[in-house]
């Protein structure tokens, strides 16, 4: 048995989300399809995020075992010819047999588009969320550097375990703009389910003028899902990279691996 | 009776052109369909370029009357109301009565966008041709320095009537590189159906290394379509701007204001 690690690229539009549900299309059903297509077997795959339903990866990592005596350097070139045109595999290489794209994952980067003008636009619809409303970057980098470091997020996510742990540790999270196009970028070492939407929708608020930038603290103290602002659309967000490097012990707020 | 000027954006990907046909969805359809539902009554709408099936526009410039109360500045919310999410009015604004998109046009800027990636991508497919050949920017420039000024583009063009004008006034036409992507500007008077496609398509087979930038030269004295390179897909293709600037008078080899 050989195990590989494949970066893969997908437009989330037509998806029902990464993982894998009965009778809905899904890029973990997709994938599994086509490996099993080339390598005669049914293999499973393994996604370092669950993207959710209309979300897009350009670096979203897998890992699934296969026994084929494919050469390494077809590998891509056959999987894609059996992929749908929405998914691609970018790069492929073959890992060690524990390698895990979800359990040794160090980090994940997603980023998201807001398109801030006051008419819609036909050709950026699929690819970004949008604002009529005029947007203030310098308050919403005010409240996004909050967020920075090991913090409690249970007011961004949507759905919680009763004991799960809500602690997830923020590296960075930046607002950058180019013309009529914001751009939020974040780091952390796992998400909350929603959590990345959930914090863009309240960047958003901020940006608006809905409150100030330091309401974001008052926000995460509470760490109550209706206090922060609502879900940012799923078409503006990117699952960008996913790092392998050490891993972090995250001591007693320890989040385990089931909860990544 | 008033007389309107708009810009127009569309995602080409689901529609059979610009051009109005019978039972099959076009972007002068869909436009024509809003501006009955909102003014009332039918009215037929002028746009400056016929872009091909699936070719997308930032830029497009339509004009149309219509003899409606609805002041101009809610008129762009009021008329995306109505039109499907493929197609967004950018801007709109009263025009001379004599005003017409085609015929008052002075020229037409297209993009085309080509992603030189040994593997394909999800996320770029929609909006750009592709090439896994890696292609040489300073031939495809060299060439298409070549395109510049007032010549005969017989040999770029799908579809000839019998005496049809087959000269155009190319202003400029710039290779620009980012990463692996590739961004072919083509500013002239007028285009030839099929003439940006059929351009670009030979610009990669020169950037391919099929024949040398010189060639270009050779295809264009032939006037020979079959002496061109494949055209390039329609996805990669935007029409970007239409100037109204003052409008050159093209001597004996004068364009008809039909075939513009």
């Amino acid at each position: 048995m050989r195990n590989f690690k494949a970066i893969v690229e997908y437009d989330g539009t037509d998806f029902r989300g990464f993982q894998w549900q009965h009778r809905a299309r899904t890029v973990q059903g997709e994938l599994e399809t086509a490996i099993a297509r080339r390598m005669g077997e049914m293999s499973r795959v393994t996604g370092a995020g669950r993207t959710d339903a209309g979300v897009h990866a350009l670096g979203q990592v897998i890992s699934f075992t296969a026994d084929t005596r494919i050469p390494i350097e077809r590998m891509a070139l056959a999987l894609n010819g059996a992929l749908p045109q929405d998914i691609s595999i970018r790069a492929i290489e073959e890992a060690d047999p524990d390698f895990s794209a979800r359990f040794k994952a160090s980090s994940r980067c997603y980023a998201y588009l807001i398109l801030n003008t006051k008419l819609p636009s036909a050709i950026w619809r699929r690819f970004t969320g949008y604002s009529p409303r005029p947007l203030d970057v310098d308050a919403m980098r005010q409240a996004a550097s909050q967020l920075i470091g090991e913090q409690d997020f249970a007011a961004f996510t949507n759905a919680l375990q009763p004991g799960e742990p809500t602690f997830r540790d923020v590296k960075y999270c930046r607002v950058a703009v180019w013309r009529s196009m914001i751009l939020v970028r974040i780091e952390a070492n796992a998400f909350l389910r929603g959590m990345v939407r959930n914090i863009v929708g309240t960047l958003m608020e901020i940006g608006g003028g809905s409150y100030p930038p330091e309401h974001l603290r008052v926000i995460q103290a509470s760490r109550d899902r209706q206090m922060a602002g609502p879900s940012a659309p799923p078409q503006g967000l990117f699952l960008m990279k996913v790092r392998y490097g050490e891993r972090k012990n995250y001591a007693r707020r320890e989040i385990t691996e089931e909860q990544i």
